[in-house]
């Protein structure tokens, strides 16, 4: 069975996450995952049959310092702010320290002109390593039902 | 008093029954009722003038069954997924085993081209029985604000 | 650290306020504060430049009150449904009874031809009292990411 306790810190690791994109920190993005961690994002299409197929993939959470570095840089075009509402999560013990947690979100990006609009929903399938002193994502995939994505997909989700 | 215990059980619930529908799962959908549990899509403006007309109605799990079966067959166009984002229950104690559990939801559906948009508000009304091994509906309700449904309304909400 | 009892609260608090305002009981909004409550509708683009610009401010629970009373009196068009779909809190201890809350909705109105479109995102922060016999907002302020308002902005968000 999984604690009361647990099931809070979990909330609480998903919940600080979309916080901390919707808050522009992405610098701290990568301590969310351990150092081996995965983050993926995916059309569902590709999901439902099997493919092998990622719109992002990094490995590591150095890689995702190197994309955030990048991103600060290069991206100069479709300036936003992200505003995630996540579902609840359900989780399910995997053994060992690990958590199998599946969650739904809705993403809306507001312009510059302080137009808001829906951007993404989908839903977020994670490997949670609860073993350390805060849970960390070993692997997140983002299952993206919005594979047509209008615009850039640069900031992550 | 409600105990942790019996609310957690009831999120659970509400959770797992949304992404059933999300991941198409949809002959499991009866598995959610009583034998005998109602299911009703009614508009916001009937319910809020006491008015009985209601856009679907299922009485008992069979019915459901057959609504399934009946949308499998049939349902050739408007071919979407749909991705179901909760708000927290509110939960109030019936006597016996039942709860009123109150919560809120946003629909989206995406399409076969993968752009979503935003298909249906509104708000459950539930009785869930919580004297089994794990907590039915016994009726759920869905009040729908987005009347003006602008497709089919074939699936589940 | 925060009791799980307490989180239970919070969240209560956090859910019934969004339910009262979506079932348009708007003359109870003013009993989710503390006599002295604070609660103001600011950008977020003041809000991320400090700057103290606000659209909406009621101090105390006294001018929320008139501001219901001149809505309920004045307000003949832009006849809405407002449907609040909520993130899940975060919590932080502020020393005594308050706590510091972050959480985040988005907002969907209905019209009254049954069409609902996205209204509204943003972010809640605020102080809630859970000193007394049911936690109160001490302050609430609302941070719109959505800062061009396509209608009246009349009732709470």
């Amino acid at each position: 069975m999984i604690s009361i306790e647990t099931r809070w810190l979990v909330q609480d690791l998903l919940n600080e996450y979309a916080l901390t994109i919707d808050h522009d920190e992405l610098e701290a993005w990568p301590d969310f995952f351990t150092d081996d961690g995965v983050y993926k994002i995916m059309p569902a299409e590709n999901r439902r049959q099997g493919l092998p197929g990622v719109l992002v993939l990094c490995i590591g959470s150095n890689m995702m310092r190197d994309r955030i570095k990048v991103l600060r840089e290069a991206n100069e075009f479709n300036i936003h702010f992200d505003r995630h509402i996540l579902g609840m999560p359900k989780l399910e013990p995997l053994g060992g320290n690990l958590l199998r947690v599946t969650s739904c979100y809705s993403l809306f990006q507001t312009d510059q002109e302080g137009e808001s609009r829906l951007f993404n929903v989908g839903q977020y399938e994670d490997i949670v390593d609860v073993g350390g002193p805060r849970p960390l994502f070993k692997e997140r995939v983002v299952v993206v039902d919005t594979c047509a994505v209008p615009n850039l997909l640069a900031t992550p989700i």
